[in-house]
Formats: structure tokens, sequence, C-alpha cells
């Protein structure tokens, strides 16, 4: 019988993720979904084969329908829902951030190790995008001796209205944040934001930034955020070895000669570019869920590792100084690290 | 309930698409095998979780718990299977080439016709690569005029000991036909292959060849096909138009610099290449098939009307000389045209 | 003391090359001009330092101030203008075509032979280009093995309104005839010139062409002629060999990303694309001749060679068919061969 | 007559300048050398046709055969020679650094002002390179929009062993640091030097550094340098803008695929990959040097100007902050501005 998903959240992200999980891998079925808004729940709830709107994320968690749950709601309530989920032993996917602050991250930790088993995993899709899975394999396989330097650039065509320099951490850089958790296999030990010359199409935004990371082992790592660069939508990284280096390669798939140029289609968004890892992230975990095996992708620990560098670097942006980052030591439930 | 699937054939390319199919999209499940190798059968049914073993592919089409065939055995075996499918009212996804020679595909197709719906799907994955996907987009679209010229290269790193030069052509260069077709939806209408200088590395086999080809509305094509080029595998595709041009970009992922040289790695086999195409080329005949919607892929007709040009290449790999191409015209099942 | 250079004809590429060689390479000097619209001549003159307008190119080439001489007029004037240098024992730069017929070229080659020296060099540009040179490199460095099928295309954003089919072949595709030669070392044994869909951009023109060299030892060439493709002039090839391939990269310097593309700048014609390549060529001339050292450039052989080619080419233009090319064994001076 | 060239200091880069030099550009011809090494010195003149050996620069730069004097001697005898070559009113070609410390320069300049006219050019070639050119003039034209932020690499394959921390600021990023000056038309107010993880492939050597220089209009540029990193020379560099980005492309001037690779060939060094930016600074050089017009390329105060912030960068080498850099107003002699 097909694992029963209900969804929390059914904003853009959410919708999309629905149209990954309902018919599709290893035949899961959207059950259930909740919205704060529920005319929009019973909408999406209408165009779906065999779902119900359910009033709240609390009722749908408790539904006996529900196998699994998926939290794409407002960030600020993820604490909560996630907790709830915890609580009553479902597995939950949840889209970044855990949580809005290291704390609330912490107490999610804290009730999954009471819980004696993972049921967490956080959307932190980098880590199944083909290219930078390439990147990953091409620095683990040693094609360019040990990291030494990094550079990256996050830019999207443009922000909303409401879109702070905060988020451009917790938001935006929290990507690359725990990209490189990920792709080094160790934790960020430093960060330091610095302002460069602002861009006239952002109205009072700081953009973009220029984040400085210091890994555990002293790679260094710089990363531009830019939120307004209007081109289109694109993740840059090379990292430098001591004999070599690696960088993501132009997504595009073909190149067009015309009018004087030749080149590549520049994605508009991430939707875009990272449709296919969400693809390849949404049917491992139902894979994993309908196999009742712990989940393969980024933990709990992952969600509240990355808070807390947000949470250092949002101090850096404040004070402009570098803020080192503390964390206790990886709880054993979570071994091996990252 | 899971659509069952009986898969005839479980040599390399039927193994790869159980994978694809067993738990996979849509939640099909892979009920029944069968091979001419019958312990072959057994020991693949044996790491299914709910496959068995039949002794031939007849009984296997007559199996209740079989809702759809998949046939990857032998070139030659394909007609009598998917007849046999046609015949049973069972939807059949086939292997390219739907037959050995155009004839053979004629009655598949007669056979569909008279059954009175679509129940055939040939793999001809080419359409479901997001580059190709991304080629004949731009070509759609505008972005380089009326198309004029096409520059075509189909390369293997090296072809087993049994490779024949008629098999450059119907089971290599019938991709491309296919392409051809699919890409600017028109017949091809003559056909030519010339032998240039040998490789040294493929024994007594003509290798490569130049092919051309003319589609009915005068493009004109050219088709390097190497078979033991050692490199690796990579498959390129330049259409010029009256205004620019475009072709498939390098695939790899990732820009490696090490000992003296910056580049990507090049796929070793079409496996690596493809993989993502036949992920997308299942899942949508496993949809289509359980929402008992006709395929949407190519149909017997595009099977017949590849043999035809394979069989006017192959004469002209004889004579040397240009071939021109006679098709029926398109029966009104299988409209619109390709 | 300076180089003295005559000019006989001061149209674009006269003018162009009268800026390379006028206080430029080895201290040469433009002394004379001469150009059946003799204002113009007294035009050109009159903007250096040191020429005189003279009223025909023989008696530029009968000065004694001229101790080379340049020949850069209309082609069907070539081979009086060059005959004529060879007669007064002074060195010829002659632009492409030699002559406009291989009977007139040979004539030339007959006289240089008579004369016992190599006096004359013909304007083959391409032989002088980096990129050209560094698939050549690769080539003959063995990086791909043996070379068996190559891929070529020849673009230009459009044609004047008097251009001519035929000169697709004598005036365009006449520069890969000569690097084809130089490129392998040896002669083209063959050529057909195939029709495709013609471009609505070109009037009554037939564009593009598609031209099939054969080599001497059987590596099979095909070219695409694009004379109105507008977006921007363009010069690819690819060479296949027996292990892996060698191309002309992109040339543009600079990567941009804007407005939702990434990619380079295409030159816009041939003179931005080969401004290097005439540099390099004319300063070496320059001081071969300045040292009374043969030219080390392309020979009146080499200009004799193509021009047999494209009048095989031209025939296989009305024919449709392949036509050989024939050529007499080559002549001592000339040794070894290209 | 040819304009005769005094060339103070004959080790390679005196070298590689005398190549260009003698009968090249314009007609020059080196005259005189001199060397550290008398030696060294007897056998580079013995090897070209009019040059002296002399015994020392101040005897080069008071010969009457020498028209202009070219500086490639050891960084700290600059100074001397060139404010000789300023008493003696020639003018001076000097390498890179104008002087070893910023006090030094500011004496070159002042010498120069007391003179009344330009006579010193630094070599600074960057601006002299076909790519850099198009990356300035795709800034400069408008086509990412206000430039914000900046990434640059500059990799050496290995470092001799004698090569100290120092010197990456002083004899590598100086490179980097006019190129930013020259880029962006304005001076660099603050540098900082970070270090991350060192590569075992230095010995004791701090290597790679990051650098990071604020322009004075907010630009912020980090500047990777790495001198040790094996595979290869190469210069890297990306200007984000407020609607795009430009960044140096590839220079491979050919594609070779093999060995399951596709890519270009990475330059060996700076003398494979800038052969020629030097080509072109050293003719333009001569050609306004023999026109009595004052040097058009980098001036005393450009390198006044990039040694100020070496002293900077040292600094801050030393104590790890941020180090601002103060200028004194540029002086009439030298506007308009970089």
């Amino acid at each position: 019988m097909a694992l029963g998903i209900g969804v929390i959240g059914v904003g853009m992200i959410g919708q999309e993720h629905i149209r990954r999980l309902d018919g599709g891998p290893g035949g899961s079925r959207v059950v259930a979904v909740a919205d704060a808004d529920a005319e929009r729940a019973a909408t999406v709830a209408g165009q779906l084969p065999a779902a119900k709107a359910l009033p709240t994320g609390e009722e749908l968690i408790a539904s006996e329908a529900v196998d699994a749950v998926v939290v794409t709601s407002w960030g600020p309530t993820h604490e909560a829902y996630v907790l709830a989920a915890i609580a009553a032993g479902k597995p939950v996917f949840c889209e970044k951030p855990l949580a809005t602050t290291a704390g609330a991250c912490r107490r999610i930790v804290d009730a999954e190790v009471a819980a004696g088993r993972r049921l967490v995993q956080v959307g932190f899709n980098r880590r199944y995008d083909p290219a930078h899975r390439a990147l990953k394999a091409a620095v683990d396989g040693g094609a360019i001796g040990a990291p030494l330097l990094v550079h990256c650039a996050h830019r999207n065509a443009s922000a909303p209205p409401h879109y702070t320099r905060e988020m451009s951490i917790a938001d935006t850089a929290v990507h690359e944040i725990d990209e490189l958790r990920w792709l080094f296999g160790q934790d960020i030990a430093g960060v330091q934001v610095l302002t460069p010359r602002k861009s006239s199409r952002g109205g009072a935004l700081q953009d973009p930034l220029l984040v400085l990371f210091e890994m555990a082992d002293g790679v260094l790592v710089d990363l531009e955020v830019s939120v307004n660069i209007h081109y289109g939508y694109e993740i840059r990284c090379e990292v430098s070895g001591e004999t070599g280096t690696v960088e993501l390669a132009d997504p595009a798939p073909v190149t067009i000669r015309r009018e004087g140029a030749a080149g590549g289609l520049v994605p508009a968004d991430w939707r875009e570019r990272f449709a296919l890892s969400y693809d390849i992230e949404l049917r491992e975990w139902v894979d994993t869920v309908a196999a009742a095996r712990p989940p393969l992708g980024p933990s709990a620990w992952d969600g509240f590792a990355a808070q807390a560098v947000c949470d250092a670097a949002l101090q850096s942006l404040q004070s402009g100084g570098r803020v080192a980052v503390e964390l206790p030591t990886q709880l054993g439930l979570y071994a091996p690290a990252p």
C-alpha cells in the first residue's frame, strides 16, 4: 500500500514537493495537507486524488492516514511541527531552516535523541545535486590534493521586497553553510561578513555581501551573496587544492550561437536549477521511510550546526568582525560526522 | 495497487530497466521475468521482492500478474513478443530496434492498427534526454532560424568483438535516425554511407563511418559513427540555421584543473551519459500505463520509419551510393507526425 | 636601412596589410602603392610618411625603391603581377588566390622554377593562427592517434550582393583547402559539393554548401560553408582520430553573464578573428625577405595545389558528383611536401 | 636609423625582452647590455648582431649609442638605474617593481616631476593582455552594470626555493594590484591578508594567501595567491556587477578529448601565458620612444601607487588586520588618473 504523506504548508515550495510526492517515487501518496490559509489548503487538496485538507498541522500529524510528515510552512513554525512529529514517532522531512535559532534547533535535537531514533531530515537539497556530488567526488577522490581555499557565489536575479540582509544569511547563505560542512566532512570554526559597495538595484538592502568562512582545518572560503544581480540564478563554487582545482561547470545543456554571442542560457531561479536535486532528495527520503530505515539525508544535527553558523554570521553582520562558532560535541545518534 | 511489470530479456539493459521499474516510479513492481538463459532469469528474479522467473516470454505475456510488458531481449526476438503483447491487449515497451527489418516493423504496425489502439512504445531514449530536449526547444523556438545543416557524432570508446559495420547502422546510428525525425518533425528522404580511413583499433571492422542524411525538406545531416575511439562515450550535435546554431554542450558537471589540463570527465559509456533519460522515459511510460492512457513516447510507426532508414543505409553501405527512403503515408492511429 | 615595400591594390585588405608593413616589423617601410583606382592610390599614399602612388603595378615592380612586392589587387590580376615580380627577381607576397585557375597558377610555378629560387609566398593566413597551430601540434604530437575524420565550418555573417556560389569555393573554402593540406602534410584526392536546404537570407545564392574532401590517405572531411549566417564570423574544426579528438576552442577572451545568458562574444568578421595571424604572417615574411632567405610560408606550389582542388570543387558544384583531383609530382624547388 | 636600446640585467626576463627588441618592432636594435655577471653579459652580447657588453649599468646609460634603456635587473637595483636614466634624459622601461619600497618609488616620481616630462614606463604587462583588455572593455562598456565585487586567482605551478611569503605580495600579487587600479580607474583604499590552511608542497612557506582589497569606491576584491599549485600557471578574474558578471575565459586555443577527459592545456608558466602581452607592450613602447612621444603605459606614479599597496599588504601579513592605504594627491604630470 502506498505511503501516506501529510504536507504542512502548501505555498510555492510545498506545492512543488507535493507534485513530487503524490503518485510519485515508491508509490507515495499525499493524503493530507494543512496551511495557515485554510482556503489554500482546500484548493490544493481539491487538486489531489486522495488528499484531505485538515484544519491544523497538529491534527495532520495526529491523523492515522499520515505515515510521514513534510514541513514546508513558514520558518518560525518549524520547531513546533517537527517536535510534534517526533512526539508522534513519525518521520518528518523539514525544509530548511530546521528552525530559526540554534536554540530551537537544539531542542529538536534533544527531543530526537530522547526518542532514541532518527526521525528528522532537513531539506538541504544541494547534497543531492549531481554537480555538487561530482564536486565532492573529485575532492574526496584526491583529484586536487588537500583542499585549501574555496571561492563560492550564490546569485539570485532579484529578491522580493520584504527581503532583508539577515535573510541573505539565514535563507540564502545557509545553503553554502550546509554544503561546506558536507563537502569537507567537518564544521565551520569562524565566520566574518563583509559589506562591499552596495547595488543600486536593491533599494535600502545591503547587497551583495562577501562572507568568509574558516573550516575547522583552516580551509578558507569566500562566498559572494548577490540577490539582485538581474542576469539570472547561478551557483558557483571552485575548490583550490594542493595540486589542482575543481569547480562547478556551466549547467547549460546547449550552446546557442546567435546575435554576436555564443553561450548557454542561465536558469531563471532555483526551481529550474535544482529541480533534479529535489526529485532525487524526495525519492530517497520516501524510499527510506517506506523501508522503515533511518533517513540518509541531512539530520537534525546538521540543521542545528548550520543554524549555529548562521547565528554567528548574523552577529558578524552587526559587528563587522570575525565571530567564532562554538558547537558542542556531536551526539552519538548522529555519528558519523557530516 | 502497484502496476505489475513483466520483463523479457534480463541481460545488461534488462537489468538496468528492472532497477528503474521495481518499486520505482508510480509504484510499479516487476512481477515476472523471462530469459533465453533460464538460470539468469532465476537469478534476477531471486534478487527482486515480488518477481517470478517464467519459462518463456509467451507465458510471461499471458500471466495474469503482468499488467504491462517490457521487451529487452535480443533484437530478432522482438517481433514475436511485441505481436503477442498486442494480441493480449497489454501495453508493451520494446527496446530499440522495434524489429530488425522494416517488414517486421510493418507487421507490428499493422497488428496495432488492427487492434485499434496504441499499445507499443519504442525505447528511443534520446527524446527524453534533457540536453536533446533543450536542443529541440531552441530549434522549435526559432533561436537559430530555419535549420539548414546538422553535424553529429556518435562515439563509443570500444565495440565488442562481434560488432559489425552493419551494427554501426542498425544498433548505433539508429539513435540519430529517430532523433532527426523527432527533432525536425519530418521524415528522412535519403541516405548515403561513406567510408573514411579505417581505424587500426577495430581489427577488420570498417570504423568510423560518415553517414549523410537528407531530411524531407532538404536539411542535410552528416553523422560520424566511431565505435572504437578509446577516449570515452560522447554524443555531439550542432544544428546550423539561417541566423545561428545550437549544439549540445559538454555534459561534464564539473571542471577539473590538474596535471597541465583543465576540463571535464567524459562518460565511459551510454549508461552513464543517458541514465537520467532512461529514468524519465520509464517513469513517463509507467505513469501513462497506470493511467490507462496511450503512450506518449516513440510509437510503433516511429520504430518502423527508423527501420526503413536503416534498411536504406545498409543498402548504401553495400553500394556506396545514395539510397532514397520510401515510406507509405502515416496511418491515422499515429497522427500527428513525429 | 628599412626594407622598401610596394603594395599593388589598396582596397580593404591592402590597407590592412599596409598598416602592418609600414614602420612595423623589422623596420619595413611602404614606399610605393598602385591601384586600378588612381585616386584611391593617391589618398592611401598621402597618409603614409614615405610612399608614392605609381600609375601601374608594373611600374611599381620596376621601381628601384621597391625591394619586395605585396599583391592585394583583384584576383584575375594576380598572375601578371606575380610573374612580373618573378621576372624582376623581387620577393612577392600574393594574397590568395595565387591566381584564379590552376593553369595560371602553374605558369607562376613554372616561372619560379625557371628562375631557380623561391620568390613567391601566398597569403594563406590560417597557417599563422595560433589556434590552428595548436590544432596541428596536437595532431602531429599524437594526442589523438591517427586522424580519420574532420568536421569543419566556415561561417560569415553576411555576403556582399555580388557574391556567387562559385565564390563560396574559390574565395571561402579555399582557406580550408590549404589548411587541410598543411594540417595533414598531404594532398586532397577528391572532392564533392552537396547543396542542402537553401537559406532565405541569401537571395538566389545557394547557401550553405556542404563540401566533402578526401585526403590522399583516406581521411574524410566535411565542411559547412555558410556565408549569410547572421550571428557572426566563426571558424570551427574538429579532427577525430583513433583515440581522441582535437578541436578549435571558442576564441572569446572573456565570458559575460547578462540577460539570462552566459558566454562569449563572436567576432564580427575575419579581420577581427585573424588579426593576429596576419601580424605574424607579415612579420615572418618581412624578416625572411630582409634576411635574403627564401620565404617560409605557403609557396606558389601550395597556391597551385589549392587552385587545382578549387577547380575540381567547382566542377562538382556543376555535376553534383565526386571529382578526383589530379596533381603532377611536386617539383624539387618546393620539396619537402606541404 | 634603428633605435638603439640598452638592456641592464640579462637574466631570464632580460633575455626574453631582448628577443623582442632586437631587430623587432619599429626597427629597434639592442646596442648594449650590462649585468652584475659580466660573463653572462658578454655571452648575451655575443649572440646579438650589434650589441656590446658594458661593465656597468651606469656606463650603459651614459653610452651615446643608447637611445633608450630597459631595466630588467634585480629589484633592489632598479631605483639607481631609473634615476640615472632620468638624469640622462633617456626613456626607461623598468620591469616591475619600479622599486622595492614606496619611498624609493616616490624618489623616482619626484625626479621625473623635476625633469618635467615622462620618461619612465613600468612593466605591468597585464594591461596589454588582450583578455584583460576585453575584461576592461566589458566593464567600461556597461555590460555588467556598476562593478561591486571581484574574485581573482593568481596561480603558479611552483615557486623557487628562495621564494618567501613577502614575495607572494611584492612579486606576485603586485600584478593584480596594478591591474585593479587600471581596471577600475581608481586607487586601492585598504588591504587585508588572510592565511588559510598551508599547502604541504611549499615547505615552510605560507602558501596560499587570500588577499582582500577595497577599492576607493567600495568594490571588494578577493585574491587567491597560490604559488605551488602544481597543475600549471593560471590567472583568473571575475567581476560581479549590478546586472551581470564578466570573467576571463579559459585561454586554451584547442579542446582535446583523450583518455576520459575533454579540455584544454594549461600554460606551464607566465612566459607562455603572457607572451603576446609582452610583444604588444614592448612594441608600443618602442613606437612611442621612436616617435619621441611620452610613454602610453604604466607610469612611475603607477609604480609608486602599486608599491604603496604592497607596503600595506606586507604590514597586514604581519598583523593579520586590515591596513589602510594612504596616497598623496596624484601629481599633475601623471593626470589623468590610471
